[in-house]
């Protein structure tokens, strides 16, 4: 069984799928991925998917479980590098992706998370500063 | 044919290569390559072959003329995520992969990269303010 690899780039843990995905892979791929999270502390997971020709709802479903099981273990995730096509088609299926945060390549998913992640520390200082306020 | 993607993280372009590389695949990625460079300017070349599990001679020379292409377009190559059989397996061939720079992962290679552009500014440096000196 193929493994995909994931990358540690500071911060952010990087993975690029190149391969058509199986049950097998995805599954192992989430295992991996959950495992390297808690393992580095990161706080960011960059998913490129450059080298896919179509994202059906099987790939679509397991972007949705990778990005929750990252956000339980406190790690933002971003989809980057989706061909025109690929969106095209994804409309058109009816798959909206939803829960799933999208930039067009990795710097500006890097930018995103380190954004979000000065964001939640802003609003932790405030909160910490104030008095309570009910959360976002 | 599948084509590798490249990613451009700042300053450097990462590849990860994952599928078998076939004769086509390879001629494709060096071309790829070679645009993305000159395109983007980039000085650092990152392939990071974690997935793959066995490197021949073939997978070797390509590794190879990716970094001869690299250095001529002025940009420094560097291997990443070898996989501890795979060093063996290379020694037995005999295939020692002369002129390929190796970091243990994508961050040291990072880091390899940075060093060296830093060593190449102070050289030039050095040789505009004294007198000129034999080139190392």
């Amino acid at each position: 069984m193929e493994r995909v690899p994931i990358l540690k780039i500071g911060d952010i843990l990087l993975v690029s799928i190149q391969v058509d995905m199986s049950d097998q892979t995805a599954v192992a791929l989430q295992e991996d991925l959950a495992e390297r999270i808690v393992a580095t502390g990161c706080h960011g997971v960059i998913i490129d998917i450059t080298a896919l020709d179509i994202v059906d709802s099987f790939v679509g479903r397991m972007l949705s479980t990778i990005a929750s099981i990252s956000r339980v273990l406190d790690a933002e995730t971003v989809v980057v590098g989706m061909r025109p096509a690929v969106a095209i088609t994804l409309v058109e299926l009816g798959l909206s992706l939803n829960g799933i945060r999208t930039a067009l390549n990795v710097e500006r998913g890097m930018e995103l998370i380190a954004a979000d992640r000065d964001q939640e520390y802003d609003e932790f200082d405030h909160s910490s500063d104030a008095e309570p306020t009910a959360s976002p």
